[in-house]
């Protein structure tokens, strides 16, 4: 039976784009929508998505930032007030035309991002400098039309949280930019397991608007980046087009420095691409929907479903997301159900283990066994769900640095994007030896190095600017 | 000061309309939206639909139902499956007709409702007997472009959740209707302190595509009714539509039975129309954001800030929703502030009360003061919020119960609408005798009463079928 299972999902290593597929239709994250590009998010996906959603909660929270709901659609008007921001975003863009039965005045964009509108409210609210700064977050769904989709990586509407702030200087926005990227990082390890390359994307890879974009960038198994996160600092270009004013202590009008940032239902497909096995899912025991799975042995059994119940009851009582599997099918069936939907713990319990005071469980993560004895469920299924984060982060962290290599020439550059890695190269600045790149490698720059050690450029051979982390992307 | 501040609000006898638009402006719960129609939820306002999330959250869970997400837009052709349906729809949707800088291939609507996309997926996953009962849940957006706005009544974006669900038999189907129902009552008593008539509506105020749908209605200071949440038996008309078709046990194929149920941003306009007093919101302690404001006597003397702090951590570690006001202003322009924002408790501290181990506590529906030992504050503040909740119901309730009255003619029924009551009266059943209610008194059937007591129709004089609640209505 367990092969059966197993056979239903596509070949991880010969065939990663059909495995991906597999895994995200057969564990119900995710079904495709009537519209072509659009997805269904299923409860199993949705509830991952409320918990990133909760965790990203508390910890805007602390960094005062406070949601409100903005408008879906906005004016098209609005999109061409800061020029590079609609030369990226209008090819994308779904337009109501016609609404209530008559044609509109002005067609109306389904927000690809909010700026532009939040923008307009904030030049609205902001008066004074006591006004500052403003932090305010949006959980939304957003369009983009895409020629190429695929479920949580680029559909054409997804939801997301978009960030947007407004400060007195320069300085201040700035910081901000890297301090919530920094935030993203630290969600990302602590959250999702998930080791992340974060730093400056380059002119041709920034945010339409942007001074500047910081991006976090994942290993996928199969060897691509995915963009995970991105913080731009705005500069005073949203502020000059959508009149984001204060008076400031010295009596003087001046225009406000503003950010945004914004992750989306794409981490979802981080999470499956980053840890998923030849079996399914590995879910991250902090987002996952179930991190605790009962399976009863012999369930007819006096005693056992009670028992079951009893475990789950207390399991519950410590905050631990446990679910009793009491369906007819065979154990066997449940073992390969629940691994296949990545649960990071299984729990076996049986006439024999409760006469002996004790459960089997089994990690998700290594798929190793071990007999727990019943009176210390809660802390050792709670110290369990740490070590099974802590170990797909160190498992995961040790691939990618397996999957980062040095290249001094475009040769070296496609051999490594070749094999599936994060390249880091020289880089001179400008944008021809950036396109060359791509063309040679069908490679993009990710993000740059903090640490800039690269002597030349990987295209021209001259003085190298940056350092870069070339990769082949989602 | 105080009438400073009390002067900004409209009189809310004289003047309900504008007093309501002071109000929902002024205390920052909502602004217009740059389109004609649309409405930006600020932080204020967004954090009282949060708590309601999460109290329905906690309600749907315990009711069976996961929460997912389905798509924004919806091809014209599915709203045409269901003849009803579209016919009650199609005047108002927003449509998208180009997007990704192409014309479209048939146009799309952006949701007003989402029986058909769901219907079309609930189809797709039914198969056996075995899969019912469906139960989903969705918190999302949707749009119906509407003649008339204003911010949380009638806009033409709102947010919601709409419940779907699918049985294997009428009366399971029919049971949840009402089961749901009573779930939002119970919501609108214990988290709104709001009471409501509930009961059948009328097939002229069903939903488009209904066998029957219960409606909830809340009387507002005005004198007018708010429909305040629906609940839908759809019989098989979607299921029909959308071939949600299972094998049964005995394996014949058979439609399902399915309904749906939802409440929308709109509860926040029942909250302030319920409530609310000429000095602005009075808001119910289970939703409020703030529950509690500490307002600092003598901020700047010594130990007052950090007596503030202390307080306010031992009421954040008992669950209290607490903040400090140590803004610049003045201790009257607090008090009026936060009087105007309708937090249920405020507590004023300064040096004496610090001394003598007290708190002087004031609540916002009564306005009463009284003096309450620091030492006891978690236990106090959490008795006096239930008892805040339980004070609010009650003259809600009182208020509702005198604006209940009795018409056998439509004279009466005029001069009762005019007074602004719920005029119960009798009802033939006929469509016309409902129509001439309109055209007479300019007011509409609400819900049936569940105690059937006229004897004849208010119009015709005939033989009464039923008991019916009529209001001039929002």
């Amino acid at each position: 039976m367990e092969k059966q299972f197993v056979a239903q999902i596509a070949d991880i290593e010969s065939d990663f784009p059909q495995w991906y597929t597999d895994v995200v239709v057969k564990t119900k994250l995710v079904d495709y929508g009537p519209v072509k590009g659009t997805m269904v998010i299923r409860p199993y996906g949705y509830a991952i998505w409320e918990n990133i959603q909760n965790e990203f909660n508390t910890r805007f929270q602390a960094a005062n930032y406070e949601n409100a709901y903005f408008p879906l659609l906005i004016p098209m008007s609005f999109m061409t007030k800061e020029a590079e921001h609609v030369e990226g975003f209008a090819p994308e863009v779904a337009v109501v035309t016609h609404a209530g039965g008559e044609k509109l005045q002005e067609p109306l964009c389904v927000r690809p991002t909010s700026e532009t509108i939040i923008g307009t409210m904030f030049g609205k609210w902001v008066e004074s400098w006591r006004d500052l700064p403003v932090r305010m977050n949006q959980w939304a769904n957003v369009m983009r039309w895409e020629k190429t989709t695929r479920p949580f990586l680029r559909t054409s509407e997804f939801l997301w949280q978009e960030g947007h702030s407004v400060f007195a200087t320069a300085e201040e926005a700035e910081e901000e930019t890297q301090k919530m990227l920094s935030v993203y990082e630290e969600f990302a390890k602590t959250c999702l397991a998930m080791p992340v390359l974060t730093g400056l994307k380059t002119e041709k890879e920034k945010f339409a608007g942007a001074v500047a974009t910081y991006g976090m960038e994942a290993m996928m198994h199969d060897g691509k980046s995915l963009q995970s996160g991105t913080s731009h600092y705005l500069g005073q270009n949203f502020s000059k087009a959508f009149d984001i004013k204060f008076t400031d202590k010295d009596g003087a009008q001046k225009y406000g420095y503003t950010m945004s940032f914004g992750v989306s239902t794409r981490l979802i497909g981080a999470i499956i691409m980053t840890h998923g096995d030849q079996r399914g899912l590995v879910l991250p025991p902090v987002v996952a929907p179930v991190q605790a799975v009962i399976v009863p042995i012999a369930m007819k059994k006096e005693g056992v479903l009670e028992a079951c119940e009893a475990l789950s009851a207390r399991l519950k009582a410590a905050g631990i997301r446990v679910k009793i599997d009491d369906s007819d099918n065979s154990p066997g069936w449940k073992f390969n159900e629940w691994e296949m939907k990545g649960v990071p713990i299984r729990i076996e319990l049986g006439p024999r283990d409760i006469e002996a005071g004790k459960m089997l469980v089994c990690r998700r993560d290594t798929l190793e066994k071990q007999e727990i004895e019943l009176k210390n469920a809660e802390i050792k299924i709670e110290a369990l769900l740490d070590e099974i984060s802590e170990n797909m982060y160190k498992r995961a962290k040790a691939r990618m640095n397996d999957r980062i290599v040095d290249a001094e020439t475009l040769e070296e550059l496609l051999d490594g994007v070749n094999k599936g890695n994060f390249v880091r190269a020289g880089w001179c600045g400008c944008r021809a030896c950036e396109d060359k790149v791509k063309e040679f490698a069908q490679a993009t720059s990710r993000v740059m190095d903090k640490k800039h050690t690269a002597k030349t450029c990987v295209t021209c051979g001259k003085q190298a600017k940056h350092t870069v982390f070339f990769a082949r992307a989602y």
